[in-house]
């Protein structure tokens, strides 16, 4: 986790507090289910939501771990300090450190999730936004790095809306594979703890029992999880990528936006890197380093090997981190890019119209010039387009073999671009519904 | 794709002959809708449904390929041949190659899916039969490959069908990501088509349109499937992991099956080797491997580059063909695996009931022995144990002060095996509902 | 691997018709080694050579493994059906499977790598000429994407060399690493097979005795050998990404290699697709997914398990052929390239000489100028260019407080290319040694 | 990088303290080299070496950034609030940022290798001790998990030492790729800076001068570096496995070291985990995740883009730091192995004897018994000794047609341990050299 690629509402679910905090609410309620059942006694249940408003110590907690080597433990003897030894004993009966370890986990990571999600919406909104605004801003389409039809800037913010919108989905599930709880004991077998206990505390930590638990949650859910994260972080390199292009020197049909007074912007009016979406091309990458080891930890001996934990501890917040700040960096980037139509339009006719040169091509032959004729036209008037610097159009309507073909008005047509853009309004339809 | 990890089933779909047989549809079906709108006469579209029975020729596209160098005007070469020149004029008309190449890439895959689907089933029908025969087989659950407390082999497998269980549901969904078609033209913008002939011709071959393609499908579709796969192969590592413990010299409590007859298994009968599962420890890494590849799949430049599709020729049968024969191979071992209860309890009492200590332990605290007399008293019987083989109960029950504490009776609770068991049937219930 | 993506000479090598050649030598050369030491009679290992010329019939085999289940009893028994029962009694005494499997892998990967290092040497040899032809081609560095300071075509072509030139000793380093064998039996204690056998048979087939193997060569060497293929590759998709961008249409200042009658390339001149280099970047995340299979090949439980065998069978031949494959198409795609010195000029020319700003900003101040207002004086100059259009060093040659520190001599200085280029010399003697 | 997974050595490269005083050094040798050549006086260089022994203030240099939004130009600013304006207008110029961060970062990596291969030694020293130690323990060689042949514990150390030493020579190869710098200015082109600067500040700091760099350098050199730390995590990972394996509570052929007094252990002397070695399976994922990160930010675009920067960030520190960490605790964990001869020996004899029945097969069919018969022979003895737990090598004592081809004290010789372990010696002359 690197200090400036990170949010501070997602650092806080990662922080120790936080993490001691689902502790001792873990074991609260688990204390109310023992004492439903009769395991316990209710007032001493009751007794331990006396720390319902503690602050638990971190250092002392540490200290107190320096000692046992056992993180469970020296939180449960500093619980023991806040609601007295007596009150403490009924405290974690018939469970085992991971029951509340793995448990934590997941309420971190649904926690994490739910603030992807508020970051995805916020780069949705965005992207709809400047989809809407540049729905008729002509631009050519390339493939290849080539020119090939026109296409608009709101398309192609449009396609990274439905884009983003199945990440946001994909993230949903992934969510739900997270969201589980278990309180299970040594194996899994309950034989320690009734399930009742688990389904209460599940019920109330906004988490589903796990349905068969080891000593662990199964990590394949995790693995999904993971997964899931990266094929996001991949879109979002995409759109990256997608600016970096447009912002290079040759293209500018965008920019990230330069605050007026930003040193070097005006003395170098030419130089302004596209610097934020390179940082997320690198981005995606470290949070799609976690998919691989992520889905190693599947793979555990028997009931339980801790190999995955130092894992865990890494890409946990790691990942969620660095994707939380990718969508925020990404969602600031769109929503301020700076986008430069005039240069768009100057872009495609760098070559003067031979983008329109295909649909020459076949207007010539559906008026019925053979193939090759068809082709020996539209060549030779591409090439003085592109050797000598002429107008398409032009070349076309003063060629006298096309004009037996084609009718000026024809041939005019064929370089309209709204032949392109009539589609446009059914595809917005089928990515933001009726507006 | 090394044919001896490969089925035919699934080899064929991913065959020349299958590819062209699709793209004729996707043609075919797409002159019908053409002809529906008026672009093309309807004699014409019928006309070309006479190759419906044909079989393509394989040698002689790739003869055709050979000098026009572009695979789908090869294709619609040879099916001029079959269907006529006057036919087939009226064919592919304002679609662009990557219509038909990346329609045919998701029906190939969503047919893959179908196969690893039924995969999965067979997988899930063995679990679940194994898990209901091995209910009550007790053995010892280990955590970090030490022994812990008793659980059974029906919650081992249990535990398998339910991660499976998930893996397909996992996959259903990544199903549905890839089931999309596009016929939207060079950039996406539907210039050269209507959109209704990509309606119609996703609705006949089983897919959603595409709501918004440039001139490919975009390629988070497949990061997803791909990672999904590779999230399924992991829970294949996990149960050929498990087996391949179970299976060592030391542990012996379940063995592949080796046919009578097989060679070598009797004259060293110890010399049986968990090949399969060993194998399928690999497969799991080779279904895995595709997964960053799918993800840097993701960013093409602009309206599409073709850097993904390398990858894909590779991945597509690659690792769908691999999964599939690692879920069928998985399948077959589950079901034959040849299972071992008495060795399970033999290894299980292997440390003379010390496995209980902990129980005893508790026993000893709830009775009112303070805990570090109740520590002092379990440890002196189990180094007795440990050291010189005795029983953990025999000197137990031989231990005055232990019997100042506890009753013979409450002694001999401790080692019941049915109190690791009583919540199997709930576990049972929760995975496989009410039987 | 893809047919398409192969070359014969690296395919051949994969072959079954190789791999048994590769059996029966080492296996003869066993023969003969056994003998020296009196273990079997010399004429029967001479007799073992018998089949020298033989050819081995792959599909007999084929059928006798599909009886024997087992790949080398299978080659054996046809062996002795070539030299007869009773000199082939005497081969693979005291050797295992994987002696013969193990070493031949090697074998395969050395001649592999001969190969690799011969496309290395192709594609060196084609970066050295390219280098040398455009050494004083000018065109505009970039950083971000965005114009910096001039730089020549020489020095990109020269960097590439020397990348590629690290490649070249990373993967002779490689062929180290790889270039050994072992005949030490069941689990590498030669109990069965004196070590003077594994030092001929490596002798003679040019390998290294593995100074300590179990039943396997160990697996380290074989995941430093796909990592460093995995460089190579990336460093392929770096020249690859150069060219990509060197011939998009706004950019164009080189182009893949189009043949004269290039179907398509004169009617529409402006669309010729830079596809192999698009290839390259595929092709190199392909070969760069081996290498974390081949990372957790490593870990092989106590003497050996198979697990590593199938990633084996698949990243053995499908990473060197696609390495090898990349390497002659990106030989082939800089030997051709067609680069335009005047569309370098026009793109650095874009703005009109504000790339060098900087240059100016510096000498004002080294004129005394303070920082702020030299920093002033560029920037109003840099503005009108920008934003009218005007001619950078006209408008400084026009400005009085300009001219006020510097001579008009000056300002023309800070135009002069040759400032850029006055050490393009020193760094190619750097790369390529003395001329 | 989780603090616990840290050694104070390591993480102490990565602060921003070492940072900041590598920053200047590199400022203050490039000043001499300056000075050396004419561009700067010789009294204003030496004038920076006043800082020589100043400890920057990194909270200052934080608070500078937060305006200039420049780290470089915080620190110079911050620089010359130490050496004085006039002094500090000196430093730095004709240099870019990057000539300084590249070269730094290569700097930690120097060093931070330099501590691993320190860590190395000691792992190197710990496995060759144990290795002595133990070149005499017998114990079974395991394929596929099952009992094959005798081996010795000293082969098994010597293996792990063979395999870490030709990482240790991996790391001096890795260390030399990344031991280069830069001073070559914006584009690479040394237009503002002399070259002689960049050979003065790399020889100052053991560095040799990159060649041809561009504004960085060349990003394989890393790619490979964390490649190789990979391959190295990897055969951590080999160990860890195999100590693993040999805790588990059936195998227990040896044990992490506990401390006497450590909680647990005794009252529950079978439940010693191996969490340390479990923790180094982890630890192993984590370094392999850089690989693929570091390979993908090879390719930048034109002179650089700064998308390897964030990665960098991440990985150069974690991965680093964890390799570092793992390479210790690896080292203590084979110091302080505890080691079960007895149990060893008695896991080898498990199946009484039958670990021998191949060379019992063997020698019948040397003494001339054919195939069939001396399979048969064998089958029935093993059979009795799998079956009803007969001891092997009794059962042919008493069999009457083995008696007819061996005599008892051949048969006796095929028990005979030493047969495995005479070459045992030639073995670790081979790995260690003549002791």
């Amino acid at each position: 986790m690197i200090p400036r690629y990170s949010r501070p509402d997602m650092t806080a679910i990662w922080e120790p507090a936080t993490k001691f905090r689902i502790w001792y609410e873990i074991e609260a309620h688990a204390c109310d289910a023992q004492a439903a059942i009769g395991v316990i006694p209710a007032e001493n249940a009751a007794a331990v939501w006396k720390a319902k408003d503690a602050t638990f110590d971190v250092a002392r907690i540490d200290e107190i771990e320096a000692v046992t080597k056992h993180d469970v433990i020296a939180f449960l003897t500093h619980l023991a300090e806040i609601i007295g030894q007596d009150t403490a004993r009924f405290v974690h009966q018939g469970m085992t450190s991971s029951d509340v370890l793995d448990t934590t986990f997941n309420i971190q990571l649904v926690r994490a999730t739910d603030l992807l999600l508020a970051g995805m919406d916020r780069l949705l909104a965005a992207l709809k936004t400047r989809a809407l605004e540049h729905k008729d801003t002509v631009r050519i389409g390339r493939s290849h790095g080539i020119h090939a039809e026109p296409t608009t800037m709101g398309l192609t913010f449009a396609r990274f809306y439905a884009e983003m919108d199945r990440g946001r989905a994909r993230l949903v599930n992934a969510r739900a594979e997270i969201a589980t709880g278990a309180i299970s004991g040594a194996v899994g077998t309950f034989a320690n703890i009734d399930p009742s206990v688990e389904d209460h505390v599940c019920a109330q930590l906004g988490l589903t029992p796990e349905p068969i638990s080891t000593q662990v949650i199964p990590r394949d859910r995790h693995a999904m999880f993971f997964a899931t994260l990266g094929v996001i972080a991949s879109s979002i390199e995409n759109i990256a990528i997608e600016i970096r292009h447009m912002q290079r020197t040759e293209v500018l049909e965008a920019e990230e936006f330069f605050s007026a007074g930003q040193k070097g912007s005006s003395a170098m009016p030419h130089k302004r890197n596209p610097v934020l979406t390179e940082n997320l091309t690198g981005l995606a990458r470290l949070v799609r380093m976690s998919v691989i080891p992520a889905m190693e930890n599947v793979a555990l001996w028997h009931e339980r090997d801790i190999s995955h934990s130092s894992v865990e501890r890494a890409i946990g917040p790691d990942t969620t981190i660095t994707l939380d700040f990718a969508l925020h960096r990404l969602a600031g980037v769109v929503e301020k890019l700076v986008i430069y139509p005039a240069n768009m339009m100057a872009n495609m006719n760098k070559f003067r119209g031979l983008v329109m040169s295909q649909r020459v091509l076949l207007a010539l032959t559906q008026a019925g010039v053979n193939r090759e004729d068809a082709y020996r036209l539209v060549q030779r008037n591409a090439m003085r387009v592109w050797e000598q610097g002429a107008d398409f159009k032009t070349e076309l309507l003063a060629d006298k073999e096309v004009l037996a073909a084609l009718t000026p008005a024809e041939i005019e047509e064929k370089f309209d671009l709204g032949y392109h853009l009539k589609h446009v309004d059914t595809i917005f339809a089928r990515v933001f519904g009726a507006q």
